[in-house]
């Protein structure tokens, strides 16, 4: 199989899990107290020229969860597009962690929010409306759902709608190495310095094994968040083991040449498409997933001819880069497309 | 250092971190759905004996709050002992994935429950009594917190207890392993032949690195706790590389081998104990835990000779053995407590 | 000030507030062990022509939240109209009791779901994608949000789709005497035999004083509700000044004549507004709730005069009839509005 | 019968039904919008001397757990005494409404916690133990649930322990009148001036009908506590008749008035009590219950005689008095008493 499945069916970086059999030395304290854990402290406050605090999690959903749990109080909203992982995949884990938290969709274009539409809907409660529960926090995706990214304007934007009425800004970076690498800036410059508090900073999905973390930004989030991780079962007592994979991650720019590759993939695939009349994309291809219009016969013909990918409505395939994807599979991709779709241009071309 | 503190302060056993290099080719998908995982519900339904269910989660506090939510009711109260992992140790994970599910602690000895204890507290509340919430489930620590191991048959009297009265049985089993060294009977006889319906299996604290592991003996709790798990963020995209673990762990019995090491070494040091007179223990030494009552000046000075431990209070230490601690650091322990406290003794033999 | 702001500004039904005097004699066992209480299961089993069961509870929200929290398991998605109350105007107490459930709207017309886009929502959702939550009830509003009411066969259609995939089906009745005066049937028609489970039977908003109940028909339902209720703080001690007033609420039809009432002065504003052009209904007046189209300059002018209603965007006025509103006041509303909307016609008219 | 069995089972002070039907005119916003509950802010700040919230509540449950909830963190840890009617019968509700937050129970004498070891306790957990979750809230029963009262000077002791490591101070005062009237002192200098931050407040116990109250000293705690009741269900649309009974409660000292009555009768029966040898008192008589060890076979003689009160254990019998409990009905139980316990004086008074 040519597999466009998603980027959590690929492979972990060799330099993540080396780095687990590096770390197995000697003795270390539990739960984080260990040097690892020290160092990926230190390690990311100069990745974002600030003091953070990083909390590795086990899954992007804890780090969603936990991070807007710790932004909202119990009986907060929660906005975010409708698309967003946290609405749609996530079993309403914000929900559960956030003791009843509740999430309410924001229009958007191609996956994220409107900054426009933000402030329409908060203009609309009145601050006694008890009734609606209270307007607490905002999560951005970056890369969006839809395999888009906010610009640092259309960031500042949100945030600005955001804090002129209190809310907190979460970020869920699942994607945020493909982010950056499209926006081509400073990690600071696409989070704190846009107005985000807390975010969940992916690896996984970008060559990642089996940890995420939690970021925070904004110092008052921090302490509850602990007590809750732990609460939470979050907190690995073999920490080092986690942080060294985060560590290992961001070494030598690892997580960025990752992402540059998926997203060079993808970008390859798209210009492909660029000459196959046929071939609609539902959302511009600004990372490493391509969302695609296409006739149920030919997502038929496309498994057939053994390729993997989702099917996200009858008419549209979502198709994923890893870091290790091909341009030889992106190639065969190409040309499969253009084979079904433009049957006889594809003869001709023979 | 020679350090006592904890079995979750050391490395994992190299097996285990290999495995999950070997598991790093070709794609899988996602969420559980893979090979590795497949694998590893077959090799556990053989350990066991009997078709199980078998979730990787992060961490022992998820294995227990998750295992206990599944059991109870969102009202239901959770019969524990005092000393209980869940009730000191947990940050009431176990009220929070249970929606405010209530522990009540039930007497017994040596961190253990006492079935007629049990018997009498279920005795004592009359079914409708709303007020108090209702009885749900029972959790047993296997072995228990003070390092004792309850019998077959002190199981299956807890179990009967609770079985009369409609309680689920959860079994703590972060140190199972060491139990099942001590009590030298199959995983089976330990576990659901006794009456247990759920357990926390764990693999950290013997030689694991990342995961534990829940697994399901009464079929009727697996599809809630999977949705459960799935919402608390312990599902892992990439679950190949924590099953691989668990694989690796019970491989050619790697993990009865490494608790028996440090079960051995704790009844080298209890052995040792038994020619100083004051020394007291706390409970006996069954697996590989030590409960010493100390001066707090003994205490002192076992620190300036290098050993690390838990001061649990001014007056009782906890020394942990793990699978890789040697004889050597035993007989420096014992020969340093011989030191400590028969200081006439310890010079006439030098 | 002519009062159409809502129907719980109104008075209680003084034979509500008389009842309680009558049942203020002797002492009775606190918690609902009292004769009233016994009595009130008795009364609406006849009503209901079944064996209910009723739990007497202080609000609308903790009857709609804890009979969902009943119906569904906290990982369960609830679905319902998008204007439904539990959405909008309950503070997501639904997601609180539930535990982290999740409300999800499903489209219909006029405040009400329908059984078809509920039917398709449900067909693409396959039962093993626990990201998403697992379909658990289905929530009707009866009457509607928007003042109409369901026939008896788009309940049955609803519950259909629901039973299907084994949702269960609750009825939010909070207006349920005004729903049973329009379509006048017996109440067991209107609830259980059209398929409900469960449901909050309102009284507050129909001459009620201080309180609502559930019905509980899916007797499974009942055992766990009832510890909910007393964990939520919902069961009174002196629980016979709660049933008593649910005894006189539908004493010799008391409930349903108030509603006939206030449905009675509704339609008489509806036939006077359908001589005046301007005048645009949202949605047919078939309670006592009216949705009417209206500039802000006419809404103004209303307020100026003496009308008090609510504004729920700037053209959309709500006027709500209650019990005791009179003919009188709905022919002062109406000749405001025809003197606002109609200003030539009316001077004509002098 | 003669109903000693509690405080719940009896009659509600006429003039508090009184006063409902007196509210029961005209309309009024909802939600607590209206001028009886505006009218209650000001009256109970006078009655407290300073600026108080005051939230009129359905049941003491709710009373105590949303007000916990208030002043928790859901990983916090609320110190109560073993007896407190929070640890022993509601449910744990607190625990459900504090999102996992966890009671600990802390020794004292008759039903009180004691400051020191209050204080002892949390001088063994050290800050960032975040395994233990996090102490947050202290809360006292008075009268306690034992019938005695705290000194103002314990409850400064207790207070200041807590204010140390910045814990909140709750009082459950499900019997405050009782208290108050036993300490003879202001509410003020019973509750704020001792260090109270949030109180129950207590009536139906105390000739109240069917509310409580939750009285806010500490302000940072009210917005979002206002927030949470809606969303518990615990704000009546139609407030003015919960208000409007508070109000009743404490006009012209009826509170006082009912409270004197009872603990007068209590008091009584203490006296008689002092005469016969064999009635050993659990605790000292304070308010209005009475506990005391009796044996079983005298237990069945006083149900025999026509006596109601409950058995807390098989020789502990619990006797409470109402405001409308008569010097004969006192009279006649020490006389049982005294017949049952000395037979032969008994005999011999003939």
């Amino acid at each position: 199989m040519i597999d466009y499945r998603s980027d959590n069916t690929g492979r972990a970086a060799p330099e993540i899990l080396e780095a687990l059999i590096r770390a197995n030395h000697d003795t270390a304290l539990g739960y984080g107290a260990d040097e690892w854990t020290a160092t990926l402290q230190r390690r990311f406050s100069e990745l974002f020229e600030t003091a953070v605090r990083v909390f590795p999690v086990a899954t992007g959903t804890a780090a969603n969860a936990l991070s807007l749990a710790a932004a909202s109080p119990s009986w907060g909203i929660v906005y975010c597009s409708e698309a967003a992982h946290i609405n749609t995949s996530e079993a309403n884990a914000a929900g559960f962690f956030g003791g009843g938290l509740k999430l309410v969709p924001v229009a958007g274009e191609y996956g994220r929010i409107s900054a426009e539409r933000l402030a329409e809907t908060l203009a609309a409660i009145a601050p006694g409306q008890l009734h609606r529960g209270q307007p607490a926090a905002v999560n951005l995706t970056q890369a969006s759902d839809l395999g888009t990214v906010y610009s640092l304007a259309e960031i500042r934007a949100v945030a600005e709608a955001a804090r002129s009425r209190g809310l907190k800004l979460h970020m869920d970076g699942a994607r945020f190495a493909n982010a950056l690498a499209r926006l081509d800036c400073s990690p600071a410059e696409a989070s704190w310095r846009c107005g985000i508090d807390i975010m969940s900073f992916g690896a996984t999905k970008n060559g990642g094994a089996l940890c995420d973390a939690i970021v925070v930004f904004a110092p008052e989030l921090a302490d509850g968040l602990a007590v809750q991780l732990r609460r939470a079962g979050q907190v690995w007592s073999k920490m080092r083991f986690a942080s060294a994979q985060l560590l290992a991650y961001v070494e030598n720019e690892l997580w960025l040449d990752m992402a540059r590759a998926s997203n060079a993939i993808a970008a390859r695939i798209a210009a492909g498409l660029a000459g196959i009349p046929g071939a609609r994309l539902l959302a511009p291809v600004e990372v490493n997933e391509i969302f695609l219009e296409l006739p149920g016969a030919v997502m038929d013909a496309l498994e057939a001819d053994g390729f993997g990918f989702y099917r996200r409505s009858k008419t549209l395939a979502r198709f994923v880069c890893r870091f290790d994807t091909t341009e030889a599979e992106a190639d065969a991709l190409i040309a499969a497309l253009r084979r079904h779709l433009m049957p006889s241009a594809a003869r001709a071309a023979e």
